[in-house]
């Protein structure tokens, strides 16, 4: 049978015109586009192409806010370095406790080992972001204030556009890792306050190891990489054109098919989750019902153990994910839902536009079985991680 | 007529069957390594299979010592800060003047930003590296040296082996810049006291975007970009699995053509140089001739502007360069010239395996007559850079 792939939050499939769109990189355009030959002149054009597909996904006023990198996490540290570089004499930094690690685990790293005080706003328990903490935090100490557009795990989304006002009367850098966002949701980044914006080409059908930083023209911005004048000396090392290649045409597609799929994928996610709350006893939806990505469902399910379900659909080839991707495996439990006071285990399912309602069908056609057989085994208490 | 690449230091063409190793990853396992279903597990096997290729290529005792980036200019930026990060109490940072601008740029930002001094080594005329001068710089104070293996516009290599050895003796890391060397030179680096080493995809017929550094089992590691625990927590982000495909097997298949190729491409090198020497006054040939690179020629021509030759030669579809990739386009001479105290213009012609003896006959044929017309173009006096 066709393996169900409900783990798009993960990672993506690469469209196939995406790929088309790579190939003629990896073969005859394969020149440096920094050469000044002819051959890296018309590698230099695809960069150029690539970069104002981007621009106008993520609505930005100048191709030239579009800075490549090599993907989310290190969009995310570049951002966040820069502006401690940029404005030495703030020393505070405003995140939320549900970032990715790609945010917080830098953080930590900030606090521990430089003067560097970290303000980690809470969340209610679905998710929502404490608007009075937030305020409270800002004041002319902070650099940057990083806080996500959708949240990776629950899907849940930030007011970042209003956030970011609140960040500019205090004259802090707004940042949003919208890896999650890109893609999934209508975007005019020139006319918000937001200054730096990170995105990832695998989470929109493009490939994995490329990913954009957006600077807004006027931010002082210090480059995380240092060597040759690549990317207007923000990015240095020599440019991974397949993938920018990639990205563009994964930007130009998110941007054709973002309210015709975003409607049928969300009501297919809708149908999934409606299903499960109907056949399942103990089950709820975790996160904002009211501000949550279309293609996301996060749902907790009492006296379940959270890997057992993922592990179970995955012997009859349905990947879903018990939490992101970066730390499963890792045994930690979600730093999202603790954030939430979640009591249960949790399954994500993340949808993409090449989900069909056969998929959803097949999984809610499993679904009662194996979380029966789940709780039959461990009982009514909270289960044992005996599938790790 | 087909083109005639000779600028394979800038960057190399893909390799038909790196494209096919990538493909795979592209298309049906595009999961996400690190998720925990069986799409993953059979992704990150594809990783554990490149990294054994790769330790294979450059003689590492274990595979868990090659961490994959994203290129050459990440790998150098991550030893070197790892390295100061590491060793709080030594602030010294022991390098060559003809450096990579990964390097050379960074140590300018370190030394501008921190109470880090930087020892630039100097060269000779044919770029040999000032042993004395080396020696003097190297105490308990040097956190890290970062010498290249072999240099990117000369071709000259450096005798990393014994440089380790005289490190270790202050107790220095040894980093080495192994990025044009990798592919071309045998590689055996448990025999060594090489510390961290730097190498790129791009330039060994892999993909661009995707790179490695080794790190000896027992050196303390920083990482540069912070966030998930992919990569034995040494490099955060999502991995660029067909990157990492294509890099490990272009490594395979460098490792496989290494002493057959090396032999042709040497002698093609050879008779390029010995051909152009013989037919145009007032040339010679850049670099220790002893020790360097099989496949680069870096020619110095009397009376003539550097970037005349590669400009008209690319018209007529013969790419190489005047300089590194980096730095063509910026009007800027270059430091590796500059370093070795070259008082003429020089052109870089970069071989690789794919170059046959008709490319080399093409460009002995044309090269008298464009060398004639420049000259005469700009008389006798060094020229104007009129074609910028
Ligand atoms: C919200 C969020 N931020 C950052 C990242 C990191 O992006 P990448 O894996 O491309 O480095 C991810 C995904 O892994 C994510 O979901
Ligand atoms: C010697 C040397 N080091 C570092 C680099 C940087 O590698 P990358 O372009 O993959 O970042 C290059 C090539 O650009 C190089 O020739």
């Amino acid at each position: 049978m066709k393996p169900v792939y409900l783990d798009n939050n993960a990672t993506t499939r690469v469209d196939p015109a995406v790929l088309q769109a790579m190939l003629p990189l990896f073969r005859d355009q394969f020149a440096n586009p920094s050469s000044a030959h002819a051959l890296g002149a018309s590698v230099s054009a695809a960069v150029r192409k690539a970069r104002r597909q981007l621009q106008a996904l993520i609505g930005a006023e100048f191709d030239d806010e579009i800075t490549f990198t090599s993907g989310g996490t290190e969009s995310d540290n570049a951002a966040l370095l820069s502006a401690l570089e940029a404005a030495p004499n703030r020393t505070e930094i405003v995140t939320s406790a549900v970032e990715h690690p790609a945010v917080l685990t830098l953080c930590a790293h900030l606090e521990k080992t430089r003067r560097v005080k970290v303000h980690r706003i809470p969340v209610d328990c679905r998710g929502r972001l404490d608007l009075d903490a937030y305020m409270a935090a800002l004041t002319p100490q902070v650099a940057i204030v990083s806080i996500m557009w959708a949240n990776n795990e629950t899907g849940v989304i930030f007011p970042v556009a209003r956030l970011a006002e609140l960040a500019k009367e205090v004259g802090a850098l707004f940042h949003t890792d919208a890896v999650q966002a890109v893609g999934k949701l209508p975007m005019d980044l020139k006319s918000t306050s937001i200054d730096m914006l990170s995105l990832s080409g695998h989470k929109l059908h493009g490939p994995k190891g490329i990913g954009a930083l957006f600077v807004k023209r006027g931010v002082n911005f210090h480059s995380l990489i240092k060597g040759g004048h690549q990317e207007h000396n923000r990015r240095a090392g020599t440019e991974n054109t397949p993938g920018i290649a990639g990205l563009g045409t994964a930007a130009e597609l998110a941007l054709k098919f973002m309210d015709d799929e975003t409607t049928r994928v969300k009501s297919l996610r809708d149908r999934l989750e409606g299903g499960i709350l109907q056949r399942i006893p103990g089950t709820c939806v975790t996160g904002d019902p009211l501000q949550r990505l279309p293609n996301t469902a996060n749902i907790s399910f009492e006296h379940v153990d959270s890997d057992g379900i993922p592990l179970l659909l995955s012997r009859i080839g349905i990947a879903c994910s018990s939490g992101s991707a970066c730390t499963s495996g890792s045994q930690e439990p979600s730093h999202v839902l603790s954030a939430m006071k979640t009591p249960h285990a949790a399954v994500r399912f993340s949808l993409a536009r090449d989900n069909s309602e056969e998929d959803i069908d097949r999984v809610l056609e499993v679904m009662p079985a194996i979380v029966g057989k789940l709780r039959s085994f461990f009982g009514s208490g909270p289960g044992n991680p005996v599938y790790a």
